[in-house]
């Protein structure tokens, strides 16, 4: 009686976060009772051996469950077993890293028993990684494997240390004789310095191409474009204004390429600076790239957000240099969106306006939305071309 | 009309996690528009200048909404405004870093406003960082700070590629003539090799006690123990033995020590060698280092999960050395648990194993339960004390 008391207790307490131990502390316990905490079988996502996925979760009084998954573009209704487990198998339209979440009784919630997270600000979703029987760039394969660092710098431009993602590749000697060439990536509105690592998987992608002899040996920078969650903790009097990439460009020239140039063995010269962006992202370097030809030969807009008239407003007010200026520097003008992407119709409206200014650009216009699916495909090509 | 119904849906895409924008696309749209989107003032959690914090979550059609925090035993009831937004204000024990998470309607939900998340296989927390009037050793401080990397090794041990983290500290050269010290790091049950890093908090320690003069420089190695998550995802017929430790000795010393001897300027004398480790960890650290005390020779357990006559067991079949051969050769044995740890009895039977077998070795009993806000206050004592 009290033996089995004390394994469903602690069985509890683990499932429930392990809050309660401190509050009812069973006074000791033996390896078979530690071993029965574990959870009980609960296994989500599960990657069938015919291709199909199943999705697990333990929810006994729960009215309704659905699975909230990129594959789809519906919610799927998800069925309890006697136990309380809703479940659900589904056949994802092709191998990828999807993000998804369970809507419980109309709330989003997170896989507990999935340890991939999605990192942004203001949802939390996990990731299925469903691979094909070929792998793909973005998988992790058994090549040399690079390294992403977490580092901190201290802005003086906005008066706190601040963290970025570095990726280098295998193979780097930050006391060698090479010097490598750099690309700044920043992710899209409401995503973190984190998500072109954890989502983008630009670290498998590039260790994948540089093995294949596909891409150059390049450091890849991942800083956090906006401050203001910070700030707004910090109780800053400063305006925030998600729209404007004032404050983004200078943090980028002033702040993060002076700390990569100390502390990287990197080329400096403009020819070997790339810069690259989702959404606001892409708002935010065409600003900073089409503003400084003279410090970025390459310049990539995945899904921008800039609309209308701001293009040529930009033009007008010197925001971007003159089209014979940034014609003549860049190496590599990019653009890429989706084509079912709400800001396709963007798109093509900065893509007309680059043509009528004469200003050569690549396009990328595939199937697909806003989303990080399409965001590997673009960096996977992207990275081929850059630096050569 | 149209043009509230597009920021509405947009920003209910926005909410909603981004889904519905490949199937909905607006055809264009400004960037007011875009500005729009943003998600409304759901701020959590809000720490208040009068040290409170205040923590939200928006759910209008939610009966019950509670907290739960690890700052209290019990969940606190939240309670709802009029446009769906529960809250609560509370006021934290003393300043440190919790995990929390809401209770909907008896699901555990991530806040989904916060981007500090527990990593963990089988609950999502959110984490809470509360400071106080004067920097603790876990607060990011303007120090020269070290970096966390992201490293991928292939173990033969298992048959695929594992990741770990490591610290390296400030102004560490890869490639100078200083050769540093190097701390084995292992987290808990469930955690992940991400655990000690985004919880744990070891690199901001580090970077102050450093900084400070408190602590030697040293690397940090923080492996992912317990692989059995991706045997399962690789269907693997492996027999999975969560409470075995061989597997994971075999692992630091054929895979994960190599590795880190290879590409980092360690010192490999035992005497610069420690192993630590937290509850499944504590165990597993255990059997690894007063199995080879030729290895390692400081040993420090944080709430270890060993019970009963397994101690005499582990010193009678030889998993653990010779008393008198442990003796000979660490240079510290360490023991730390709150008193209102679940395994605060049986470190006090490990305490009184060791002293029969007369292994000196420092204890820390303070307050507090099975917790990483524990498991910081360990780490901190034992980073003092190693190498020196």
């Amino acid at each position: 009686m009290k033996k089995s008391f004390l394994i469903v207790a602690i069985a509890a307490c683990v499932l429930f976060n392990n809050v309660s131990f401190a509050q009812n502390p069973p006074r000791a316990l033996t390896g078979r009772q530690l071993a029965a905490m574990f959870p009980p079988g609960v296994k989500s996502p599960e990657c069938n051996k015919d291709g199909t996925v199943t999705f697990r979760f333990q929810a006994e009084n729960a009215l309704k469950v659905e699975l909230n998954c990129q594959m789809f573009e519906e919610n799927k209704a998800m069925t309890k077993d006697e136990k309380g487990v809703w479940s659900i198998t589904v056949t994802p339209p092709a191998p990828d890293i999807y993000p998804y979440c369970f809507v419980v009784d109309g709330i989003q919630v997170t896989d507990p028993n999935n340890v991939l997270i999605f990192p942004n600000e203001n949802f939390k979703n996990s990731l299925v990684d469903v691979r094909g029987p070929v792998p793909d760039f973005q998988d992790m394969q058994d090549v040399p494997h690079g390294k992403v660092s977490y580092r901190y710098y201290h802005s003086k431009n906005v008066g706190f240390d601040r963290p970025m993602c570095v990726y280098t590749p295998a193979g780097y000697d930050p006391k060698g004789k090479e010097k490598y060439p750099v690309l700044y990536l920043i992710h899209g509105m409401t995503d973190t310095y984190e998500t072109w690592f954890k989502v983008g998987k630009v670290n498998m992608i590039l260790d994948n191409l540089i093995a294949q002899g596909l891409a150059k040996k390049m450091i890849v920078v991942m800083p956090y474009a906006n401050p203001y969650p910070e700030m707004m903790r910090r109780g800053s009097a400063t305006r925030m204004d998600m729209m404007g990439t004032d404050l983004f460009t200078k943090e980028i020239l002033n702040e993060v390429i002076p700390f990569v140039e100390k502390n990287y063995q990197v080329r400096s010269e403009p020819g070997s600076r790339a810069i690259a962006g989702f959404s606001l992202g892409g708002r935010q370097i065409l600003a900073c790239g089409l503003g400084n030809p003279d410090k970025f030969q390459y310049v990539c807009a995945f899904a921008p957000a800039i609309f209308g008239n701001e293009v040529s407003n930009n033009f007008d007010n010197g925001t971007y240099a003159k089209p014979e200026v940034i014609s003549s520097n860049l190496k590599l003008m990019w653009l890429s969106c989706g084509t079912s992407d709400f800001l396709y119709q963007t798109s093509l409206s900065l893509h007309n306006s680059l043509n009528e200014r004469g200003i050569q650009h690549r396009t990328m216009f595939p199937d697909g939305g806003h989303t990080w699916m399409n965001c590997r495909d673009y960096i996977t090509e992207v990275a081929k071309l850059i630096f050569k």
